[in-house]
């Protein structure tokens, strides 16, 4: 990349033709474009050049995610009323964003949607260079299922995504382990497989031999009890809405989705046989729901998940990071207080944060710290230089799904 | 619903909080929308209330489909920033819209997203009364699953969803006709799913007895040659891309997606167990595909699709809905030239169209008249009420499925 080029790419762009055909030949279109849009592009060092054509906009800004970088970034308007601007250097992954239109937030046209932020969003993929494990390659691949389901608890049909391995199908005799992976907040059951690529992820490790075939599942972690009102569950809410939010999924997950998976796929139908994790509120999830029911669930990662002192206490806002009292002890009603008798029924508690989310990453570090000072077993791995972003998740499962029913 | 109240919020609306709540009261949000979500939402009678914030915007519409009215619809800003407009009775079924926002085409966040236009676009489902066929139901479902395949046609990688019906995983020893269906011009792969509820069509008939038991593939419609350059086939475009587009995708049809099917699925893998059929911009791929492959396809739909008398001759828009010279002898390389024959060949020839999309229709039955004095046999079906949209295409796929392998 030449120092010239930069200096005038950056900002104003696009004004000129020839600018605009060096800009293409530097860069490239994001895989997360939509069918032949030719916008936003990426260059070799990860910066993105944005564009929208909006010749009556007062102000056009891009902004997003975490390793989109700070923003909001202004854009400026060429003479064919084309705004655009070229970000810095974006941490390699997936990233949310969307525009500012005169003080809206919308979708880019160029880009897929993906479900954040409680609506469909625009993101887009940065590669990172020599790193492939959640491409789509010339491996055998395994078939992402939709299935819909009468849920009791909640007394409304829902929709959950069945990954089942390369050859299941053939296999009509062979019994398979469960994974149960949920999303994060203001995400649902599509986020593991569009934003994370999970059934790549799988796909590439079965292949490599690396992890065992297994069924993963992905619901929506959204629930309200039948007959009762919806209530919010997110940051600020108190710890009473986590507390029945989280209960309604929990019974979901217990009552209506594990007996419909093990009647409908060819699971092993047994504690041995089935994992849960999540990201943040799925981790959160995972483990309020996991810890309370250690007769169902051998296998347990909490991908960037507050570890929370006491969810049902209702005394701490429970959507804090930094658990402030977590007692080892007393800690999700003392499922670790003997860490002989855990260790014995769990064989893999997986604990996981980005370096680039301090917020989570200590608090979560601080309470792996913790459990291995008592005796309890425990995982703790960092993704470095990613913060609370699909990248340290999708790095999460490659490293999870490997120690899995072992 | 009282006239005053009519009055009131045609137009301004929700300026202040008993309004707001009388429109509540009368009105319920679309199921369309993202979870939460309080608009748009729909009023007994069809009539939609559309709102968006954007305190700082100079001018905000709503536009979208046939079936949604006229439009675009002028919004009005309340004194907090909100912009509303109540539009008149939409058609029952399934609209894409969009806001234009400062002159911007932008998604409602309120909205799903369904693939349209080549893009990302917000949808808004409009309830019909007294009709369910397309609803979510107590009966057993079939699942979606995506199939990734290397086409050796594209050279690249693909995405197919395939329906299999209720029980496909328990009856080892079934085997299932396959029929190929088709979305339109801007769409993809997800559209009949998505836009179309193929899913809950084909379980509700098959639970009825209605229709056999069948797998249903889609694909996207868009293929370029390997080492090719993609051309535009769109409104307007010379024959002759249709032609090189068209022949591409059915060679994806032909030499990677049936091949792939039956090897990967319980398929009755003959032409008598076959079928394929497409809306619009798929229904001229489906007969131009069909018509040039009888030894692969006994069971022949097209849904509000063009009727062209010579798409390979290249003299004239191969994307006219009137065909100029529709000649039962000549069309297609002759293929209904011998009708005996044909109709010996064919079990199926399916034509359709919305009594409202005129531009369509006209040409549709006018081919369909024309095959019938030939001695061709064909089945012509009218949508009443409906124009060149997705009520049009589930009735279509309504009537059509039952008469398939039979």
């Amino acid at each position: 990349m030449k120092p010239l080029l930069i200096t005038v790419i950056i900002g104003v762009t696009f004004g000129s033709p020839i600018l605009q055909a060096q800009a293409e030949k530097d860069s490239s279109t994001a895989t997360s474009n939509v069918r032949g849009a030719q916008s936003p592009r990426i260059y070799a060092d990860g910066r993105i050049i944005f564009t929208l054509k909006a010749p009556d906009a007062k102000s056009v800004q891009v902004a997003g995610g975490d390793g989109l970088g700070k923003g909001p970034f202004p854009m400026t308007k060429s003479a064919d009323g084309v705004w655009s601007v070229t970000t810095p250097p974006a941490v390699p992954g997936f990233h949310y964003y969307w525009f500012v239109l005169d003080g809206v937030s919308v979708n880019d046209p160029g880009s897929e949607t993906y479900f954040g932020y409680n609506k469909e969003t625009s993101g887009i993929e940065v590669p990172e260079d020599g790193v492939n494990f959640y491409h789509v390659k010339d491996v055998p691949h395994g078939e992402v299922r939709t299935k819909w389901y009468f849920s009791r608890t909640t007394g409304d049909w829902r929709r959950a995504f069945v990954y089942t391995p390369p050859g299941y199908d053939k296999a009509s005799t062979t019994r398979y382990p469960v994974l149960i992976l949920q999303h994060g907040m203001g995400e649902n059951e599509t986020g593991w497989t569009k934003q994370g690529r999970a059934n790549f992820i799988l796909d590439n490790l079965i292949a490599e031999g690396r992890a065992k075939p297994m069924i993963v599942v992905t619901d929506c972690g959204y629930a309200t009890k039948a007959g009762m009102s919806a209530v919010a569950a997110g940051p600020g809410a108190p710890a009473r809405n986590f507390q029945q939010a989280f209960s309604a999924f929990g019974d979901v997950v217990i009552n209506d989705l594990i007996p419909l998976i093990d009647a409908s796929y060819s699971t092993i139908p047994d504690k041995q046989h089935r994992a849960m994790a999540g990201l943040s509120m799925g981790g959160m999830q995972t483990l309020f729901i996991t810890l309370h029911h250690l007769d169902k669930f051998a296998y347990i990662g909490s991908f960037s998940g507050p570890i929370v002192a006491r969810i049902n206490a209702g005394k701490q806002p429970a959507g804090a990071a930094q658990p402030p009292q977590f007692d080892t002890k007393t800690a999700y009603e003392g499922a670790f207080a003997d860490p002989s008798a855990f260790n014995k029924q769990v064989k893999l508690l997986w604990l996981g944060a980005g370096t680039e989310e301090k917020q989570f990453h200590d608090g979560i570090k601080g309470a792996a710290d913790a459990l291995k000072a008592s005796g309890v077993d425990v995982v703790f791995f960092e993704s470095p230089g990613t913060a609370h972003e699909w990248q340290t998740w999708r790095r999460d499962l490659h490293d999870f799904a490997p120690r899995l029913f072992r």
